[in-house]
């Protein structure tokens, strides 16, 4: 009898001890890796997965910006509070600031307008179009591919896009080894529905971007909405709830430590097939310029932003930006020096080379190898012959300038051939960026900025510096940043472009105009556009020739791994994505394990009187007051920790996993990047258990390198949102509307 | 079959799950604990640990401020580096600094002496002299009771160490429930043998103190000499190494996770059997003043120090243990947070209070605990009403002046009726000091250190305040300190003690002349001398009424707990004692688990160019060249998560516990305090697995309570010791001495 239990379960635990894999999957290849998903222990059959019309992928959407889910059959969606930031804060005054008191809508009529920007996609179909972009690109040049491909997305998505209910792109995959059109429906009737206070939503605030323990509700419900006759519509008070084919149930159960989880949304860059070369440049030298550059900017801002409040009130998104940015920079520099990503690049190179060297059969794979890395050196010559240049460009006066003159210039051609980014579809947007330059620009600051960079060019060697730029300004070897300054000031005393109505004027304007004027900046953009076109020029010739090599390198790597029987990933791409994992705690450093969840009796211990780590009262009541309903757990020990012979014999560990609060974060081991956030986790039936929110510091590598040991996204966990909304929001309507099992 | 092995299996396992317990136990208690140590796996039956005379404790001694212990017949003795700092010290010059350099003796006659003052104790004997000590003290005031005590505490040592190779004491158990003579052979001839640098025995430096994650390779060898004939003599250049009666095996192969250890050494003071209303007192008033006071004199050495760098070096070693005392106090006040252990003692004196009214023959405890009460209450009120007074004497030279008088009044008594601390026997002590005062000592820095606690003593209302300090600086309530500064200046002008020679030339004059001196500071200590005399006799009554009721609630607390056949163990009181417990790691927050061990590899990922992080080139050097002999570890997880059944099932967390490296430092649940450094920790078979040298931040609170969870001692490891002394400093000459086994 015993023994007959032994067998039993020793097939269970051999099912457990499986590890979670990388992998952002296209959702089709799901179907290929059913013996890995069964491992991972997930039910759902991989063909099911694979299919975007079947549960649960059929209720997975996109905010352009963000991944999200329908939740209900009434086009409730859920996504992070920071992907709905848009729409709480067009929804916010001053006297009725949503952002911090939250905003819950007890009936349809109470929900609120996004904004007239906010959109849900759902993609409804990938089609493989590489046969049409690249069937006619042989002997051409490398910026003559590059516009040739151009041309033929631009075709493709004006054919797709006829229906205007749908919005289309043509994606490169394998970095230009394929091709496919993504058709998404396009809702443009979206609504507020639910957001926590900020206090809850983004509790932490900056300082915990990029952390963990973390203890953010980073959630918020929206809602799409269509015209009467179920089609997409721009808003209209008697729009009508969307009725999505399907929307993911909720398990109000959530996970345990251990537990195999599915995760699906819209990932956007990664770099996972680059040579080892390419990460010895990014962590020599692109990283550590790009360090100095915002460290320096950050300083300007904080100083004069310590001296004048209006400046530092204008810069203040900056700074935040700049910030984020110089933390992921050191988090890659970090986490170089833990993980040496270059050696293991190298030494996945060489097993490449050998099995190339093989069989000769396979010599065009090393030809490929051998055109790659002198594309790549060539394409790194340009990066650092261009870096001092491009910053020295950084004044917001100077670009306004140079999009305004580069669009007369397109405009001069039909609509069709114009760049990307410049065709009319692209001018509301123009006009948006044009117009908002106000918030965010004070003239004391840019010239500071702007001659601080000018003195980093100007103390480059010669072959950097730009004659034009030189001659424009009057700039002389090893000025000083004091000595620019003076020439600087004249420039904005001679520009109208400071005003909103100053730079909207030339909108519209030929580009004779333009070259004739004598409004000092425009006289710049104009002085170095040939030059800008010049760069551009070698930079689409470096693109195209990247588009031949870098698809045959890619070919190498997946017909090498295909002999082995494994399936390759593209890297992402912006494009929907499937990826599956493990809830797992990492080891953070010698000495200091993470564990995998954190608890509202956590968050209460962090909390402090000022943001970010205050929290709403009625939060820190229902704590005190015991309400955790259904959400109190005392333990969230891997399950693999209690088999049944637990009972028998005294299980090791069990004293380190008392829990006893509900839990708020948890750890996975899927593989996640920005574009991501809002991502439904789901367990193993593919029911919603959280949503990925972020990723802890040490895992910033990742984009290069996907380290399983210590790499895991966070994700608020299904049961906080839910006890939120019982006991502390009390959004009992959306709790009846959502399908919740256990 | 597989029946039988689970059988046999389930009697391990059972046999493992024994969590550590706290306890500081005097060796005779260990016979009664046999079930509770073979639960916690330790081989040595309690019987043994009891003996004095037999191995291991009489191999365990004390550097009367520190702990440690032989490991060879040759009088070889393992401490702290802390420890032996003051032998280090003695041995450096600018030419050859030991302490960056570290030592290493590779023969008898390298050697060095340690210093005059360095002695090594043997606790030979521990004698109940209850009945001696308080046999006739019935019908005494408090004030008598306490010189009564204190006087037959003198006769019993002078009497104990008529044998001048021996230290008496006679020491109060608790809290004067009991008496203890302790009589220890002292060994006055001590020489170091080896100290690694600074950068490996205080790795971390203050960064580090009460921290973990910790890398501090803690540890010193010295040895114990004695004269030709075996008895113990002062520094002679003939004298021969002591022989030990024993000395602690090595075991190599140190401990794994929930490994049992046993700890003996010298633990100072903890205050476990105070009242809650105790903890009250010290978590709401106590601890947040002295938090103040330390605060204020820290910002003031640290604003002087930056104007003038020979103020910072002299007041240094000052700032540095203010910055101790206040990470200690900060550490109880977070822990206080953390863990509500006013409300767990209140729990408990409730409980006794039902079992003491559940029998009225226990109406003798209600009486005790009633008047405890009371004498607890006019003991809080006795240190609220002197705090400001005493702080308003913080002046180096005041100091000076009123030791100076009282040992002229004291010297005019017989020597046996003198007070403790300015006998025959104390003025060497007290000379030293008063020469020392020299070198951390400004008038700039007194005046305003001084000035600044007697503006917050100026503040207090005139109960709290001292009519005679006040008549004598010419102080009125609510002066500024700038006002009082202005006072204090003329009093530096007028006294001679602030050079050493105006000091030491007061020792020996008779009362009357210091009554007669128009010496500022002199003049100020006649003056308040009346005051301090009555408060200190108001004390001597308190503690005279509180060695009656103290001890009387302690009884009850013993009663209680024998009922329960559960011992109690006395506070700590700096004598031998013995704790065992378990290699544990520890939940320190909300999803942060801290594992037991840290290892070279996460030493070497701290390392910096500078103070206290960089490390010897030669350890990075055997680091690279992979140099680990026997001390490499793959593994050191807990044995219990790797029982029989982890072969047929797969084990859980078996991937958490990769390690690959030599363990440095590790953590165990063993109860330990200040005096405990240097501790020897053994394993099951009292065989050396590492010294004690510090306590997690978490921990801070044992002194009050200990709390399972999160109460960690931590260790250096014995691993790397070895590792050190065999791969990077070459000490094969101790390794041979020493017995090791594995």
């Amino acid at each position: 009898m015993k023994y007959a239990l032994v067998t039993a379960a020793l097939a269970v635990a051999t099912a457990l001890s499986v590890q979670a894999d990388e992998g952002q999957w296209q959702p089709y290849q799901l179907a290929e890796l059913q013996t890995e998903l069964s491992k991972a222990g997930i039910e759902i059959p991989g063909k099911q997965l694979a299919d975007l019309s079947q549960y649960p992928m059929n209720a997975i959407v996109s905010l352009g910006y963000c991944s999200a889910s329908f939740v209900s059959g009434q086009g409730l969606v859920v996504t992070n509070h920071h992907c709905g930031y848009n729409a709480i804060q067009n929804n916010s005054t001053k006297d009725n600031n949503l952002i911090e008191k939250g905003f819950l809508a007890k009936t349809l009529k109470e929900e609120l307008p996004a904004g007239p920007q906010e959109r849900l996609y759902i993609t409804e179909q990938v089609l493989d179009v590489t046969e049409q972009v690249t069937a006619s690109l042989a002997g051409l040049t490398g910026a003559e591919r590059y516009e040739a491909i151009e041309m033929a997305r631009k075709n493709l998505i004006k054919a797709c896009e006829a229906d205007p209910n749908y919005r289309c792109s043509v994606v490169s995959f394998h970095h230009g080894l394929q091709y496919f059109q993504i058709k998404q429906l396009m809702l443009q009737d979206v609504r507020l529905v639910y957001a926590p206070s900020e206090s809850v939503g983004n509790f932490g605030g900056d300082i915990d971007n990029f952390e963990y323990p973390r203890h953010t509700g980073d959630y918020t419900f929206l809602r799409g909405y269509v015209g009467k006759d179920g089609k997409p519509a721009p808003y209209a008070e008697d729009n009508v709830p969307y009725q999505p084919t399907s929307f993911l149930k909720v398990n109000a159960s959530g996970v345990r430590e251990g537990d195999g989880i599915l995760l699906a949304g819209y990932p956007g860059q990664t770099s996972r097939y680059r040579l080892a070369d390419e990460i010895a440049f990014a962590a020599d030298w692109q990283y550590p310029a790009m360090v100095k550059t915002y460290q320096q900017m950050i300083n300007s801002i904080d100083r004069l932003g310590a001296a004048d409040g209006e400046l530092k009130v204008k810069y203040a998104s900056v700074v935040k930006s700049h910030n984020n940015r110089m933390k992921k920079l050191q988090g890659l520099l970090d986490g170089f020096k833990v993980t040496d990503i270059h050696a293991i690049k190298l030494e996945r190179e060489q097993q490449l080379n050998q099995w190339i060297k093989a069989d000769p059969s396979r010599a065009s794979y090393q030809q490929a190898l051998l055109e790659l890395a002198k594309v790549v050196d060539a394409e790194q010559t340009f990066t650092q012959q261009t870096y001092y240049f491009e910053n020295a460009k950084r004044s917001d006066l100077l670009n306004a300038a140079s999009t305004l003159y580069r669009l007369a210039q397109e405009q001069q051609k039909p609509d069709a051939e114009r760049e990307m980014g410049y065709q009319d579809r692209d001018l509301p947007m123009i006009k948006a960026r044009l117009a908002r330059l106000e918030k965010s620009y004070a003239e004391a600051m840019d010239i500071e900025l702007w001659s601080e960079q000018l003195a980093e060019y100007a103390a480059q060697p010669e072959a950097v510096r730009v004659a034009e730029l030189d001659a424009a300004l009057g700039l002389t070897a090893g000025m000083t940043q004091a000595q620019i300054k003076v020439l600087l000031q004249k420039l904005y005393a001679q520009s109208k472009l400071a005003s909103t109505e100053g730079r909207l004027a030339w909108l519209g304007q030929k580009a004779e105009a333009f070259e004739q004027s004598d409004d000092a900046f425009i006289r710049l953009a104009v002085a170095i556009a040939g030059k800008n076109k010049a760069l551009e020029l070698q930079d689409k010739e470096l693109k195209g020739q990247i588009a031949v090599v870098r698809p045959a390198y890619m070919q190498a790597i997946i017909a090498y791994n295909k002999e082995q029987g494994k399936p390759v990933y593209p890297d992402a791409n912006s494009t929907l994505r499937i990826t599956y994992g493990t809830v797992d705690g990492y080891p953070a450093k010698d000495g200091v394990y993470k564990t995998p969840f954190t608890s509202v009796k956590g968050m209460i211990a962090k909390r402090q009187a000022e943001y970010p780590f205050n929290l709403p009262q009625k939060l820190v009541d229902a704590y005190n007051q015991g309400k955790t309903d259904g959400y109190f757990y005392a333990d969230l020990a891997a399950s693999t920790e209690s088999p049944w012979y637990c009972g028998i014999f005294t299980c090791p560990q069990a004293k380190k996993t008392a829990f006893n609060s509900v839990p708020v974060n948890f750890l996975s081991s899927a593989d996640t990047t920005g574009g991501n956030s809002g991502s439904a986790v789901m367990n193993a039936r593919g029911e919603l258990v959280g949503l990925n929110f972020d990723s802890t510091y040490e895992s910033i590598t990742k984009d290069w390198y996907f380290n399983p040991e210590i790499t895991r996204a966070i994700h608020v966990d299904i049961r906080f949102m839910l006890w939120m909304m019982q006991d502390v929001d009390g959004a009992d309507n959306l709790l009846s509307e959502m399908t919740i099992v256990r």
